[in-house]
């Protein structure tokens, strides 16, 4: 079996490796997409379904799309979303119309969102910080779920097409609002393709599978209408600071969100599980253990974008010339630039809201 | 505990004593419609849920609405369709709003028929079928669920409120078609409600209770939007020729559709259940078991309007003036004279359906 390529890895590899398997997931060979982004060329984006067909058409430059949703259900993003969105930047810069819709109907079928707050928390958040993390809103169509007919009527026909046993098979669980949300969702996936028959690719989170599964099979069951089937791309979770496999605002002193005050997200760094050793002398000695350090990983999918700076952090880190301290500190530097860059970038982007590209609906 | 009045009863009524207790009904009270309809003041119509609020609705000429959905899966209709029309002519007649949705999300989600099929089919023959029947097109409103966004929209906040278990209690089962149109359906019966509280009465023969049952516990559970509980009003089914409760084209000698061809509908009277005695002689002797004739019953509810001539056929026939024979050839005339009307008034409707008054949706 390949393996998932992660030239800095972390501890959680294996994690990863179940997954692909148990899902039935190809192996991300990055070898696939020029000019990949950081997060590609770093091992963080890990597996995807059918990306043969998305590699095709960039570097034929066929017509394709990628698409991805915005969930209002509150004022803060977290770093999984920020890498949905390099990754749809990625293909918005090699050639992928572009589609984000606002899944307001899925605030209210699965929060309880109404959907007014829901439009107004996309609005004055959710797109402005799609477009500090690099969106290009000339180049984006965006949609409320609430007003897309088409995608609501779509829905119903699907549902006609997926038993509850198969919804609980895919989901695990199935109530009435979560049923009613995911087979929107499976509408909205294809909705590009309504007009016109094309490829897509959905980028996710790996958690975000089960809807891609059973968009694929509702393909499957519409042959009529000859829909592609959506590729998909899957990056990892940034881990939480403690270790885990994933960030949990249920354990907030591991967990990092977009925008944080930036006393509070050091003081987290500061505290994080660090592959230093318990003394500098053995630091110096034997080095970092790099695949437990969570700032490390930190720095390799989020702050560090320069290869070769990485790179010089990672040899100093693991011969132990640079301590724990000395790279927590260093990351604190990054973050806050980050941060900042990032409210910035937020404010900046809430005055262009006029400006986007809605789809006009009949 | 009050009984249902049926003043030329059938031997049903047992059984639908048992699903007014079941489900909790009122037992339908004539007193409190005033010019009640022929199957009200003949315990056709038997029970209803909250019928006080309509009662004093009527006599007070308080603002209120009538609202039935055409499923369109096919294009015929049967005698339950026409009762539910003459109760919403009734209180068409008596200063409802009237509202009349075309259910084509739910013919897609349950049946699969497309939304286009669905569209056809209401056009050409569902809404002449309600015309033909009686229903004032200049007085009804009418839209498509696949157009109203609004009853979309109310659908999935409506699906966050209800759970799966909730959703298995009610119908008995689930699957993901069935729970979009049900709760689709829950926000079609508050629709006009949407822009102004007011009261609203759903006819419904009593199969379509869980509908009902949904809709009340939505309403229940979205207080703070001051939604009134929606009555409703049952009446029985027409039974099967054979005396099955019901009929069903699963015994397609026992069912007449609307329209059906004439000579056939003739052949099925002229072999229904009869409450003729054996011979001719124990038949004038004793006369006819009128509970178990199920001609004298579609005669009771469909085909004798006037009561004085009702009463005089039934006297006849229970004191063995009448025979089975003569009712059942009395029953034919009547029912081609209705059949040949209902298919001249759904061609001549068809003909209207340019003045329809759909719903504007933006």
């Amino acid at each position: 079996m390949k393996k998932i390529i992660d030239p800095w890895g972390s501890g959680l590899l294996e994690d990863y490796e179940k997954i692909i398997k148990d899902f039935g997931l190809e192996i991300f060979d990055v070898k696939l997409f020029p000019e990949a982004n950081r997060i590609m060329r770093r091992g963080v984006v890990f597996a995807g379904r059918d990306l043969k067909i998305i590699s095709d058409a960039i570097k034929k430059k066929k017509k394709y799309y990628v698409l991805s949703g915005i969930m209002p259900s509150n004022e803060k993003i977290h770093f999984g979303t920020k890498m949905v969105v390099e990754n749809i930047k990625y293909f918005q810069e090699h050639g992928a119309e572009t589609y984000i819709l606002v899944a307001d109907l899925e605030a209210a079928s699965t929060r309880g969102v109404t959907l007014k707050e829901a439009r107004k928390r996309a609005l004055d958040f959710h797109i402005p910080a799609y477009v500090a993390l690099g969106l290009d809103i000339k180049k984006t169509t965006f949609y409320f779920q609430s007003e897309n007919k088409e995608v609501m009527n779509n829905a119903y026909e699907f549902a006609k097409k997926i038993t509850l046993n198969e919804f609980k098979a895919i989901y695990g669980s199935a109530d009435p609002g979560k049923i009613m949300a995911s087979i929107t969702q499976a509408a909205d996936v294809l909705y590009p393709q309504f007009k016109e028959r094309m490829p897509g690719i959905i980028p996710v989170g790996v958690d975000q599978d089960p809807h891609i599964r059973l968009t694929r099979d509702v393909v499957r069951r519409v042959k009529e209408r000859r829909l592609f089937l959506p590729s998909s791309l899957y990056h990892k979770y940034t881990p939480s600071l403690d270790g885990n496999i994933k960030m949990s605002k249920s354990r907030p002193e591991s967990c990092i969100e977009l925008p944080e005050d930036i006393s509070l997200v050091k003081k987290k760094i500061k505290n994080a599980l660090s592959g230093g050793r318990d003394t500098l002398e053995e630091h110096r000695k034997k080095g970092a253990i790099i695949e437990k350090d969570m700032v490390f990983e930190l720095m390799k999918q989020h702050l560090v974008e320069d290869d070769r700076e990485l790179n010089k952090i990672y040899n100093d880190y693991k011969s132990g010339k640079m301590t724990s301290g000395e790279l927590k500190e260093l990351a604190c530097i990054k973050m806050e630039k980050f941060m900042n860059n990032f409210v910035k970038g937020v404010e900046k982007a809430r005055k262009q809201i006029g400006r986007l590209k809605f789809v006009k609906f009949k």
